[in-house]
């Protein structure tokens, strides 16, 4: 319990957010009361907007501004590939690398017996719709590397084959920079399996 | 660079928040956008309040809703001890322990040549005051165990002594749960001077 009403309802706060406990909540919020007053505001700000503003892009699936996100709304990038991943937030890890220049489709999740998601409940028509065309010409299937993950994957991988068009998945192995010493037997295995000629 | 101009504004204004980087703040972005509004409104409601409404307890210096804070308007508590602290989170900190009973006096920084901060700067003059009575009989000095905080210590038992009132120090020795192996000297050195009979 802390010593102040004010105080203690912006601990609660943080604490909705993942990751945050109650001894860094407390940090942050000690921390808020020395912020200037415009950086709150800016805060708060973000906060508002973001959550009315940010929409879905009616092709990909992935957050956006407008009716199209900046990454479908721009011509510049490769139309014969399209990767499709879980979440929108995969959308920006995969931008990260700065290596890719292809289109994106969101699946907003993957196929879970356990939690009753089957392809249904994905985003996969429209993706079935956008391959339509014939201009795609590789699907590239980043899901996670889990058994949910891999389910998705063989299932988009069984309706997509049938159109004539180039199914791959992101390649499993050991990290970069990581120590064989560490590695589990499946990774391990995977990553024989996987070995490419140098 | 991230697909939304909002979603970026939300990771930068995550990123004002201490020992929270990129990636975290990319995390806790992703996770607001999936909050429900109303817990969004607590947030922000949270944080402006908190801003606005809390005050400095006009004895002691800890934060507070009112003119006294919870602690300070509480006459249950034990009024011949005060315990000295640097900032109201050692507050916090202090009642988690949930022994103490006396009361508390925020200085609200500690001694600091390195960084200007001399004995005028802090909230001592008021504490000088609350002593005039004669009912305190111990200040139990739980400045941070660091040079600035043992400094801060050592000036306050220098000018607090001659009133005829006893001035401790809380201990300094191995962490509980620690190990030997892993102490500092000092710390080490600090346990020996402070052993006690068991």
């Amino acid at each position: 319990m802390v010593q102040s009403k004010y105080l203690n309802d912006l601990i609660e706060a943080f604490q909705l957010l993942p990751g945050i406990g109650k001894k860094s909540a407390q940090r942050l919020a000690f921390h808020v009361l020395k912020m200037p007053k415009e950086d709150i505001q800016r805060f708060t700000q973000a906060l508002v907007q973001a959550k009315e503003k940010i929409t879905e892009c009616t092709l990909c699936g992935n957050l956006s501004d407008d009716t199209l996100c900046s990454i479908c709304s721009n011509p510049k990038r490769n139309p014969k590939v399209i990767c499709v991943v879980q979440e929108p937030k995969d959308v920006t890890i995969m931008e990260r690398i700065g290596d890719y220049n292809g289109y994106y489709h969101v699946l907003k999740g993957c196929i879970s017996p356990m939690e009753g998601i089957g392809p249904e409940e994905l985003n996969i028509k429209s993706l079935l719709e956008r391959l339509r065309d014939g201009e795609v010409q590789e699907v590239i299937i980043a899901t996670n590397p889990n058994i949910e993950g891999e389910a998705t994957a063989m299932y988009l991988s069984k309706i997509i084959k049938p159109l004539n068009i180039k199914v791959t998945r992101i390649a499993h192995g050991l990290p970069v920079g990581g120590d064989l010493e560490y590695a589990d037997e499946v990774t391990l295995a995977r990553a024989l399996q996987g070995r490419i000629e140098i």
